[in-house]
């Protein structure tokens, strides 16, 4: 059976010379899978002709006339979006023609195109960003909501906590520990969002509600899914980020251009790097919107090929898994339950 | 002149045996400084003995019979306050028997009694956390509020940028560079309470408001002063310690027990060893309470020696540049102008 994915090859900084190489890659990776390749027919071609991928039998082009900007405000790229990459992209799924879609472009757009095109699934308010992040076990923690949504109140925060819960579960094999991001891990501390998503969570036998975490804790193994609105979330994930990239900058400059030092450095410290490399973003990239009658990846903007092929990866994950049908029928578990 | 500091000798996760050896050693630190410590006689008078510095001249003891835990509620605290270290240290603060106060119990607490004993400056709504965070450049970097307001509105959220100025201008000698935390740059991104505040800062020619910046730029020396709720602000805080821990402990488990590794480790990352104990949050340890009738810091609770005598130090500092007239001083003309 094939799978079939619909890449916008024009969405980040770098577009096709990203995008293209990443689609090989992927091709190559897993043998099932089947590309649509939106964008610029010539700087798509382009890019295969330098690759000798050009007639690859399971990759296909659609040119695309227009690319959305990532300084495009939603509104307007709602209004404008026809012809797109990433318009058609989601159209191709909406359509049928593909069952997932990666994007690198405006985050903005995305959300709101994809609400647009692919409409929420039954009893989901709003869609919402997850990703995998490290931590000091063996499996990722998932956060969500990382920004869809800049306000949202408890019912929202308690759907993202049933949909990250039925995410994480996939490749747990078990019920996810699901925790709420507070600033206090005692029952009284934090704001009323999150004390009454407590409070529907502790009431709701179907998730493994483990109580709050604070931020330190986002690394320490203590749940598998954290869940916050999309300001904390934004804010908490680009703060690691930023905090990460000064420690490697650190080192980095500490090793300095010294051949000497570096050779010693990676005979010292391989264990090392390679741990460093595990906290690196890029290794994580690929975060899907949640809560859509459809698959839509996105992937950062700044991704190289290796990351924009572990974000195709991501959508190839959710394809095999039918995500959104699971959500889906979860969503309609818990809400029974919480009528009856 | 003398210059005096009220300290909670009880509070942290280690009471008497951290806050006393922080005393002696602020003492030495500063020829002018007199502490009065709070709390229990047998236990501070116990570790003078220890540290041969029963009779020091410059540090007095008065006997509290309480302590606030750190499990109790704010409203708890204030009713059943009386007696205990914090509060008696507060009040010696109110009845300008000290100049500032230093505590590393229980935050919320601390806010609500300081709140209570202090009362707030004229003007101003809720008195905010701010600590120096490090960054890449030769200053380091005001965050507030770290976790003293759960919710704010745009109004309280200007005052935090207001008093923040303040403090920050005094160390840099120059208007600071003023930002919000956000989810975007662009000026569309963010919640309502975010954008508002954004315009009224915009209108506010007092203030060097130089605009939204994002998570990972909060280590990137765009800002002096960034200013968020406390909600945001103390995830944000907290989750870079713990990127940081983690961080650190792989660079550890690393070097591991060898020692030839630990010598060639050494030789090498001197300079990074440097440099990662600057990004150490201890190095940094001192919140200060802004907006109130009187100067507050709180330490971490689990603060050592060495942290808890940098929260003395920042007291000391705050006192000698009187932070709270001038924060009033500057809060009444900001509203004049908003005014007229």
């Amino acid at each position: 059976m094939g799978l079939t994915v619909a890449l916008d090859a024009m969405g980040g900084d770098f577009g096709p010379q990203v995008t293209v190489p990443a689609a090989v890659q992927a091709l190559l990776h897993s043998p099932e899978l089947k590309l649509i390749l939106f964008g610029d027919l010539s700087a798509i071609t382009a890019q295969l002709t330098l690759l000798n991928k050009l007639n690859h039998p399971r990759l296909s082009i659609v040119h695309c006339d227009s690319v959305i900007a990532n300084e495009t405000r939603p509104s307007q790229a709602l209004r404008h979006s026809k012809g797109s990459s990433m318009r058609m992209a989601l159209d191709a799924v909406a359509s049928g023609q593909a069952d997932a879609c990666v994007s690198a472009g405006n985050t903005g757009a995305l959300m709101a195109l994809s609400r647009y095109v692919l409409k929420q699934l039954p009893g989901v308010e709003r869609p919402a960003l997850i990703s995998a992040i490290p931590n000091r076990g063996e499996h990722p923690t998932w956060l969500l909501d990382l920004g869809a949504n800049v306000s949202c109140d408890s019912d929202t925060l308690f759907q993202f906590a049933v949909m990250g819960s039925v995410l994480a579960e996939q490749s747990l094999g078990e019920k996810p520990r699901v925790a709420l991001l507070n600033i206090g891990e005692e029952e009284i501390k934090g704001n009323d969002l999150v004390k009454r998503c407590a409070e529907m969570l502790i009431q709701s036998p179907d998730i493994n509600y483990v109580g709050y975490v604070e931020g330190h804790q986002l690394y320490s193994d203590k749940a598998d899914v954290i869940v916050c609105d999309g300001f904390v979330g934004n804010v908490s994930l680009k703060t690691s980020e930023g905090v990460a990239n000064l420690f490697i900058e650190r080192i980095k400059h500490a090793i300095g251009r010294n051949p000497v030092r570096r050779i010693i450095a990676k005979w010292l410290f391989s264990e090392l790097f390679d741990g460093l490399q595990q906290l690196n973003p890029d290794q994580y990239n690929g975060a899907s919107l949640l809560g859509l009658r459809g698959i839509v990846v996105k992937s950062h903007g700044s991704a190289d090929t290796v990351a924009f092929a572990n974000a195709i990866s991501e959508a190839v994950y959710e394809v095999k898994r039918q995500i959104p049908n699971k959500i889906s029928d979860r969503l309609e578990e818990v809400l029974l339950e919480r009528h009856y």
